[in-house]
């Protein structure tokens, strides 16, 4: 019964595709951390441990049920009203991953209308869209024209249009004002993956929406992590009460999951709290992005001009790849190292990604990194 | 562009289908909980909250990152064999949530096969079935015969059947015996959810596939959540090497989602602990549904004879379920309420769950409680 499984594997590694699960230990053994999506540095941060210490021992260790049942706590409700309140939103409900709200999110929206997807959504966009049951056009890579044209030659009355703000590996950024403009155009909803703009992009990192100046459109559905720069776990649709009523009552990843374990939870509130108190910390999380781009560029590398804090090093095949991640290592610095399916093939690349409290002599590691990655 | 969403909102108050989030405060608000999955009554103990504690001072508030890239902690590993072990697996992977566990597995291992998927499976599995985009059987409940005809009809050369080992309203149990004898016969994986039966079913809680004898089968793959019994959250995959290595390789909501938290890794192993030195715990649990069963039946009303901790009560109607349930917290007693789309239409019901740690001062209440809803 493995049998097909197991030349598929073989498939996979002829191909340089087989992937494994190294495990790190709390100091990233020692290495620079370039790889993880913690751009504010908040995953360690003692005010956020001590907030998840209190609610694990206030509310124990896990929500016990799903949002509609048991897994609902106060603390729920609190981070709902912080998340809206800090990003301008109506409103805003939480679930246990950013993945979960995605799907939500696209797939009960979307359901009954066209739904036009950028060719760079994350993975979690397009299942949701599969999930839609709708019809999906996927349009080339921030291709307007092609949008407007899904748009206008639809049979649809409804369609909603959904792009991640800041692209995941490309770390670009979608043009949402010209997004919401055609929407509204057409009469179409926007929904916004703010993963990787959420506390990066904008003048206190409320995202591309708040930094269009689009958080009073109610054709705009946003979706968040908890998970990357706000150093915690879980997700968030933000939107017009009649989204939020729509996701609670009819939204499957909504009613049939369990809710986010109240330490999370907590954690994120303090982040949410901090992104208010320190809001210099966003722009310091750029500027490192841009001083990544610029040494790569410097170097004759591949790469972006970073929107967030995500700077890519294209490299092709994914040997190559796998081969400037080990050279980094090798240099004390850790790098995510993407090949298909994560990235189009003949794409695979590194991933850098910035943080807010990179110091002058972690670059100067990086840039000794990068330099060995060129000249091999 | 909202006006869809209100008009939907409209008529499904009309049917009595609207919900409400309400939040709880720690203590369930004073009521008894029979309506978490909390069936061993571990998510407040204190030994998993100080597990947690120290891992969240230990590693942080958040895992960074994908699996793939900086989300697998040594503890993750630590878990994954503590979880294989317990459960006599070969290997197991660790995922955020049960949801985004069983979408893994049943899409990823369903690519190519027909699917075959009782009619009584949870929503994840089903959005994992229309995820696969395999060509899919949805067979009546337990149906056996049914599940033959569509293994021996496919022209597929692949085949999987999926199964919940306790279905989730109902609190029946599937015949894994004779669908493991179904799938070899006819060269098909098996997929059981032990969403349910983790920490309930079998000697010591090891779940449906232990206590059926079946554990050393390699057709056999089984899926957890670390969400209800295990008091924390996430989930996983236990399986032959040749399946976790492809979950790795290809599972989409594996390698594009952030990893579980810390936290609630470090609260599912010592969960784990927990029931290997305390063996009688699942009986305590199932002693318990027994009794709430047999109280709900000696009142007259319709309910199961459960196979693990979940017993139902069924009402029919929608307003009649919210009336019972609105009974039951008058009375002191909070019970879960399931309206479609949770369940069928016609089937509304109260949803009982039983804790090993419930006194009998406790069942006496729930007696009353009871008592109250059959007059009413
Ligand atoms: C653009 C984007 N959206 C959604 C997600 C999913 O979020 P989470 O990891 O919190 O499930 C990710 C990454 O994991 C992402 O990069
Ligand atoms: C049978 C079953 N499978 C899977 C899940 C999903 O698990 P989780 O809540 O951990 O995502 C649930 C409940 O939530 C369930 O009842």
């Amino acid at each position: 019964m493995l049998d097909r499984f197991r030349t598929a594997a073989a498939d996979r590694r002829a191909a340089g595709l087989r992937r494994t699960l190294w495990s790190r230990g709390p100091d990233f053994d020692g290495l620079l951390d370039l790889a993880s999506n913690d751009y504010l540095g908040l995953a360690r941060d003692p005010r956020l441990v001590e907030a998840a210490v209190a609610a694990t021992r206030r509310w124990g260790t896990g929500s016990t049920g799903s949002r509609l049942v048991t897994g609902t706590t106060s603390l729920h409700t609190e981070l709902e009203r912080a998340l809206a309140d800090f990003c301008q939103a109506p409103g805003a409900l939480v679930f246990s991953s950013g993945y979960l709200a995605n799907l939500a999110a696209v797939a009960t929206l979307g359901r009954g209308a066209v739904v036009i997807s950028d060719a760079g959504n994350h993975a979690s966009i397009v299942d949701a869209c599969r999930l839609s049951r709708a019809r999906v056009v996927v349009t080339p890579h921030k291709d307007l024209p092609a949008m407007e044209k899904a748009l206008a030659n639809r049979h649809e009355e409804h369609a909603v249009l959904v792009t991640d703000a800041v692209f995941s590996v490309d770390g670009d950024m979608a043009d949402i004002s010209a997004m919401s403009a055609l929407a509204v155009r057409h009469g179409a909803l926007l929904i916004v993956d703010e993963a990787h703009s959420l506390g990066v992009v904008g003048q206190q990192g409320q995202g591309t929406v708040h930094s269009s100046g689009l958080f009073r459109e109610s054709h705009i559905v946003r979706t968040i992590t908890l998970s990357k720069s706000l150093g915690s776990q879980g997700g968030a649709v933000l939107g017009a009460p009649e989204v939020i009523e729509t996701l609670i009552d009819t939204g499957r990843s909504f009613i049939f999951d369990t809710g986010l374990a109240p330490g999370p939870v907590a954690a994120a509130l303090t982040a949410v709290d901090i992104l208010r108190n320190q809001p210099d910390l966003p722009g310091f999380a750029r500027a490192r992005a841009s001083e990544l781009a610029a040494t790569a560029r410097e170097l004759g590398l591949e790469t972006n001009h970073p929107a967030g804090a995500v700077v890519p090093v294209v490299l092709g095949a994914p040997e190559a790849a796998l081969g400037a991640a080990a050279t980094c290592a090798a240099h004390g610095v850790r790098v995510g190292c993407f090949r298909p399916p994560s990235v189009p093939d003949g794409r695979s690349c590194l991933r850098l990604t910035a943080r807010a409290n990179l110091s002058s002599d972690d670059l100067a590691v990086i840039r000794h990194a990068l330099t060995a990655v060129a000249e091999s």
